[in-house]
């Protein structure tokens, strides 16, 4: 029973709904999985973040299909991409440019054709049963043709860290568009700073707990990133802060390194 | 492993969560596919919208559950209709009006009663239950007396089309309440316009890269309904559009037809 | 194919997609069945309620997961709990204190430590996996260290009726933080009134259909508890009640038992 994941910026359920069901009609036993119907719509930025940042929690064989697709109609080209332990279905415009071109180990233009197809929804003409084919062990060689991952729009596709707010949670935690990695590379072993709404953070905190409740902080979160949280409150709200502010890094060139190692 | 669908108007998922429990419990096999629980509250035209366009998406043998029930706790008669792919289980108050008569194998009232039961929650005291007996394949004389389909309020419904918005999508693109199949015989061999918020549209379009970017178009959508949209916008914004905003058709006698055949 | 339900405050579906995922990752075959991600954030008293009014429609042997855990990162504890017919999994801080005493079989502090953990997402890095190797069948042993019950925080946590809304459905239908049992004790053989927001409810109902449409009403709902409800209305709207505001019950000692019995 393998299982398909969805992350689509349809929204209202219906359409989610109807996606489920193609992938039922192919493959009644899928185990579908939705990671997000509300990505931003036609936000291939927000796609990956949400991709990103889940994909590698599901088991081996997982089909990760992706519908943000502003580019439906036009000739943009469907991708089939098999890397080391997953399948990734979707447009070839950027919503799987996170994965690392080590573990592809081949990539696909798609092919399959179903009888009649509507010019607005392939999410549901082709790419759900194309997911749900490689979930149920079709040879992908019917559906896809191989590709050079070199020849794809999605191998060119670069987000780099426009020092910008990337996503805020329910909590109201400020997710920066820099990870933890990224951050040790940039700063090295100098002293930093983070500027965000003309607050100045200092200090990388591990756990809400080492402020006092209702004080801001700067910590790493759980999925990697800089965060910016109020203890026990909504960051968001206190310094109205909305996806895209601007914050920035100063590093003190005369101050002892942050980092240990 | 059979499939039931859900459509209801619950709203929180703490009332979806239960129907989805009892279900699980009478047949733990049971694959529940949610529709939607967002169905405007007591709107059997909203409901009929969501069913009518995601039935038939579903593989054969998919019971259908639809619990958008005004008249619970009235005598108003639950209903099983069989028909030639699918089941559907639920209040007979025209939610499963947009059944083909053609198409109906056999209708049975339901007769089920479980020893105890709710005047307000017969979505989990007797449908779900019912829906899910049927999935794992009960004799459904136990649980319904056959009647004919003439009998039925659900018969008798009708909604034509009232030529106002019938959905609004995540993407702020119109449905009017039109098929292109009707709106053929409407129109026949003339040409027409459609008229909406002081807008005329005299071309159907088949796809939003037909015009600019910004432009406002009517086109045949996925669903088959005429929606006007906006290429890379939000029609609802700009029209300022809502579900019941009328619009007009005007028919140009003296003008070749717009359908070829 | 064991059942695990899911219910906690992380709103955004990133957070409840990668519980599932951890989840499916340890146990392919587990069926996961959302009660709520939206309760409210922090909120013990809203995941009671979720949990208490949903968990004993499920099969048995369900696992039932919740994580609203304000205090991750602290050294509370965490539980798995074990009833004549459920499994329980989460933190020791209340959101379990609505089961019944008599009911536990035995209770268990979690002792499972995976290789690397976050400080602030305990749900995916040991709630959700701990879940997982329940739901197919570990040795609880291998885990947990089972404790006395009493030693728990859970076992002290209480909430009395605090006369006031608890809960409100998306219908406007507004619950009080009573029960008709827990009525049936406070009022005994005498007859009594509910003012909520300058209204007298003299009576009790058991539909809707008892009053005329647009009137207001006090009826015990589905779930059991006191509800102020309109008839095809919103009460919410209509009264302008939000969660938390009071109510009152007058008890006329001179008059006659609203109970028979």
């Amino acid at each position: 029973m393998s299982i398909i994941t969805i992350t689509t910026d349809f929204g209202n359920s219906i359409f989610s709904a109807i996606l489920n069901a193609v992938i039922l009609k192919e493959y009644p036993r899928a185990n579908i999985q939705i990671i997000s119907n509300n990505i931003e719509k036609f936000s291939i930025k927000n796609a990956i973040f949400y991709l990103e940042n889940s994909y590698f929690y599901f088991p081996e064989n997982t089909v990760h299909l992706c519908v943000v697709d502003p580019g439906v109609g036009s000739n943009r080209r469907g991708l089939i991409i098999n890397t080391e332990k997953y399948w990734f279905v979707g447009p070839d415009n950027g919503v799987f440019s996170f994965i690392n071109f080590n573990k592809i180990k081949s990539c696909y233009e798609i092919i399959y054709k179903p009888e009649s197809w509507s010019y607005t929804f392939h999410g549901r003409d082709i790419f759900a049963p194309v997911a749900a084919k490689i979930a149920k062990g079709i040879n992908v060689r019917e559906i896809g043709k191989e590709i050079k991952w070199e020849e794809t729009i999605t191998s060119k596709f670069k987000f780099n860290s426009l020092r910008e707010v990337i996503f805020i949670d329910d909590f109201g935690n400020i997710f920066l568009d820099l990870k933890y990695e990224d951050l040790k590379k940039i700063v090295g072993n100098k002293k930093f700073k983070i500027i965000f709404k003309e607050k100045v953070f200092e200090k990388l905190r591990k756990f809400y707990y080492e402020v006092e409740k209702g004080d801001l902080l700067l910590l790493v979160n759980s999925l990697d990133y800089l965060e910016i949280a109020q203890r026990e409150g909504n960051a968001k709200n206190v310094l109205n802060a909305k996806v895209g502010d601007k914050y920035e890094i100063k590093i003190d060139e005369s101050r002892r390194s942050y980092f240990k190692n």
